[in-house]
């Protein structure tokens, strides 16, 4: 059964009103942001945890909790990234248990972003769009250049000129036309929404927004299933346009709603950003109810640097309502945590990876996470990305000649280090 | 049940001669490689279809095929990489069913080499090893020191002083201790072989060496598996060391010996190398029944650029006897056909995929893989981990201002280009 029976429509997050489900993306009557609405009530009987099992390890497999009329015909394989049991880096943070959630391997673009992707471009199509594209801080970039690629859609990508090199040439060398333009994200982002009200395009984070940001439940619908159909007892997430973490706690939501996990939702969220642009934290810690935009965000870790986030009210309220917090961080730390999470648990995040658990870290010093709780820490991309920020930090390794003196020389390697069998 | 009591122990691929199962990768009376021997008529009856899917989407679901006396202690998911249906670069190509296996996005580190450390790696605690190393070209570094930081083991990996800056940070950052060695690939493994002899530490690609390439015949399986349990008709595959592909033929073997294919192996096995290091391409093609070392590669393709490979006779006979053949290519078809990758799938892989479609492309062009016919074509690693290989290909995006004139501009855009819907 195509999953499109269950999608009542759009409704206004403000309002409530429901909208037909189209490329809507606000409420004509108090500009509210639009988000998929579904008739659980429907759904229920069609879906089980034997069901969603049965089928191909990746995000389609919670298909009916999707907003697409038929079948995903981009990016039919993402999602389905591994949940680690991450006890080195438990260790290290003086936690009993801890889990990564790894989306620097998703597939194809190793972020968290070809979940949303392949759900808004999946609905371009059905939507009968031939132009695609969006407003990116790199990640989101990638991930519509390759997956439109892979369809056969032309595309356009808007960025900020001053965006990591790889980010860059990595999304125009899947043939998308991109665009560098001098200024902010937010600056980017209200060209394309210009961009959108004249041409019509599918823009993935514009008009196609609310199908879009239904791809990031699954992320969370992948935490529970892993974890044995339950929830964890805190949630770490980072944050830029603040929508992940929204629809991460959505995908616990329904869960719950649907049975498929016996439990309330009783899951802490917290957000991270960086002190160089935390609109959201702040407006967390100072305990006011709208976000102050950051006009010019200066931090290493671009693909959080959004000064003005589209759901930066939405999250905050979220993170007060779930008891949880939020917190930011220098970029000094941004850069310390990956490093430890790389040498304790073989995982190289992006710079909001670093975020995440330099926040993660601070929470729990400052006892706002227990350390006897179950905590999972969400990694939504890969190091390789922003791989200067932290290889600046590695010492240069050595040169030597392909001799065994010149290696002892360089390791103080002596036969007491032989392994004891052959001691 | 554990899978050790499969194993017969290590066979001499030259006499034939059987050794125990220990940290031996040569055989005394002739120096010839060992190679992991199974009782199979043991294994038959504790397999089945249905018993591997049902097991988790990651490559210990063939469990029984591998060598470990005990579960997998180091990269227990890795694997599990999605197959896929390739039509685009198939019309690109002018073929009818084509295939990409794609394991750039494996975990944890995007390459095919995380399937054999992480056999290596769990056979290395097996016997008790406490320090662990490799020579690499580089994929095999990053996987060696991430797999090993998340087992909390000593590392110490040797690598050719000129390889690529993102391969050596992007393993030093793991916490391994980083040497980089002035020479080439083959001079940092007789090194590596030198410091193997005196200290007995466990280097996945020397002492290791059986165990480790196992771990490759994964690849084999999952292709069967998602091809509902049959076999393709061609595969393309890089080589390096010359272990790949032929452990992609044994896990074929192994599968039909063990009916869970039904049907013998004639799948015919392609092999693709750099013209500026081609041993084994260069022996098939001059029909030789040995390679001549290489001594000074020189191609952009550095993680293929290996002048003496181990299994280089073994996979020029494989080649041979499947009816199958190798090729090589330059600099610029590997770009080229990077590039094509990309706009046509989605794909970024590194130079060795493009060296590897690109060979494809040429075996196809000369009539050696028939166009009706399926293929498979197997993607080993990155493209984020030889980025400049490739971004000097690619136009510098134009820089404009915010503003929608400026867009127009640029674009050409007028209204004429607007979605029907709004036209």
């Amino acid at each position: 059964m195509a999953s499109n029976d269950f999608v009542l429509g759009l409704k206004c997050r403000v309002c409530g009103k429901l909208y037909p489900k189209a490329a809507n993306f606000f409420c004509p009557d108090d500009s509210g942001p639009l988000e998929v609405a579904y008739d659980y009530d429907r759904i229920q009987p069609n879906v089980s945890r034997a069901k969603f099992t049965s089928r191909p390890r990746n995000m389609w497999r919670y298909r009916e909790l999707l907003p697409l009329d038929g079948e995903p015909t981009v990016g039919p394989q993402v999602g389905g990234t591994p949940l680690i049991r991450a006890d080195r880096l438990a260790d290290a943070l003086g936690v009993e248990r801890l889990w990564i959630k790894n989306d620097a391997v998703n597939f194809p673009t190793l972020s968290f972003k070809d979940r949303v992707v392949s759900v808004a471009l999946s609905k371009a199509r059905e939507l009968g769009m031939r132009m695609v594209g969006c407003a990116s801080t790199g990640n989101l970039a990638n991930s519509v250049a390759a997956l439109s690629a892979s369809a056969g859609l032309e595309t356009v990508i808007l960025v900020p000129a001053d965006l990591e090199r790889v980010k860059i040439y990595g999304t125009a060398l899947y043939g998308a036309k991109v665009v560098k333009v001098s200024g902010t994200y937010d600056q980017v982002n209200r060209l394309c929404t210009q961009i959108v009200m004249k041409y019509g395009w599918g823009f993935v984070n514009v008009n196609l927004r609310p199908f879009y940001a239904e791809g990031s439940k699954t992320v969370g619908f992948e935490i529970a299933e892993d974890l044995g159909w339950r929830f964890p007892q805190h949630v770490v997430c980072p944050m830029a346009g603040g929508a992940l973490i929204g629809k991460i706690h959505k995908g616990f939501t329904e869960l719950s709603r649907l049975g498929l996990v016996d439990a309330p939702v009783t899951t802490k969220m917290y957000g991270a950003q960086a002190s160089g642009c935390n609109p959201i934290s702040d407006c967390v810690k100072s305990n006011r109810e709208r976000h102050k935009p950051i006009k010019t965000p200066n931090t290493i870790c671009k693909s959080l640097a959004i000064g003005d986030p589209a759901d930066g009210y939405f999250a905050a309220k979220l993170i007060r309502d779930s008891g949880g917090w939020a917190e930011d961080v220098t970029d000094a730390e941004i850069v310390e945590s990956m490093l430890l999470l790389a040498k304790t648990e073989g995982v190289f995040a992006e710079t909001a990876g670093g975020t995440t658990l330099a926040v993660a870290k601070k929470l729990i010093e400052s006892g706002r996470i227990p350390r006897n709780e179950e905590i999972v820490i969400c990694i939504t991309g890969n190091g390789l990305k922003t791989q200067d920020a932290v290889f600046d930090a590695i010492d240069e390794p050595t040169i030597i000649k392909p001799t065994l003196v010149d290696f002892e020389a360089l390791t103080g390697a002596t036969e007491a280090v032989a392994e004891p069998a052959l001691a």
